[in-house]
């Protein structure tokens, strides 16, 4: 790398639902092998599912309920990593920020200590817009 | 600023939902108030929120309809601006520019004269992709 | 053009329902109208729309189903191209490459021969993190 700067992914995940956290993580996973930098920003349906405990019911969303639960056998079937789990693997790799969301935290009354450990910062719009004007991709999940 | 173009945000407003209305004006609040303009572009759903009379009746999708009166109980708690008050508020920095999406007002037969009068422009995909290529940040809510 | 790139806009369609479909179309053809290249990802519900003859069942989320039968005789009225049918028509400007997202493609077991034969590449999340960061603009619906 020498003194160049790591690209950077961000990614808002607003939501909550299994499809869309995979999504999140998926990308995630393959911009820290590429040696990037990954930021997600968690807000709503994503900071809610950010509580301890929290990520491992993520479901489908209604309009995809009725896929859940195939989806969920083939994915143990295939030993694949739970979204809680993937995070934890992104984590270890020393090039993952978690922000929470904090006009969310407000709007639903959730502490920081209801959190899981591996959020690293609390934050607002403009922080977040910050990390987007310097990064070679953003995305909206 | 000097002879420096601001930067810009656009978000191209798909959505209709209280969350994504709100996650779309936060970060234009945002934006805003770090001197940047703010563009958003509205379609399908969101499209149809612009008419006179709908914003104040936007709530949850289907998934989350549970915590819609919550959610409406604790923003009133919190002296919340709703969403059409917080839009008027970034309009009146002078750095919002709010376009309806031409297709979508064809689709579902909506007049210019059903919109609010916030809205300063009806644009097509192309106009909205040459806004977005000059933004820093562009997101799809 | 001479020798300059043309500029990209890179869509992950990670959504199968109609108005999203339709939103990454629009955006596609209006984006090699103006002589851009096109890059259509497709991921999860997305990528489940492009088994042969899924994509002419779109139809909307539970939250706008009573919305649906209104909308599908209007597009008809209005001789509106079906998704599949605008689809083929910005692949035919030779401007657009569709990837199929392979994890997707596991999760699902889904395989290649289901797809329709307009897609060009099976990739993963690396290959379209690539893409992405040489891109003008990226969306994610």
């Amino acid at each position: 790398m020498g003194d160049l700067e790591p690209k950077k992914l961000l990614i808002i995940v607003e939501s909550g639902t299994l499809d869309k956290l995979y999504c999140a993580f998926i990308m995630s996973s393959a911009a820290v092998a590429m040696d990037w930098e990954a930021h997600l920003y968690f807000t709503f349906w994503g900071l809610r599912m950010l509580r301890i405990g929290e990520m491992e019911k993520a479901g489908l969303d209604s309009t995809y309920k009725d896929l859940e639960d195939g989806l969920q056998k083939r994915l143990e079937e295939m030993k694949y990593p739970t979204p809680y789990q993937m995070l934890k693997q992104i984590k270890a790799s020393g090039r993952l920020t978690i922000y929470a969301c904090t006009p969310t935290m407000s709007m639903f009354n959730i502490k920081k200590d209801e959190l899981i450990p591996e959020v690293d910062k609390l934050a607002g719009a403009a922080q977040m817009l910050d990390i987007a004007s310097g990064s070679a991709v953003t995305l909206f999940i």
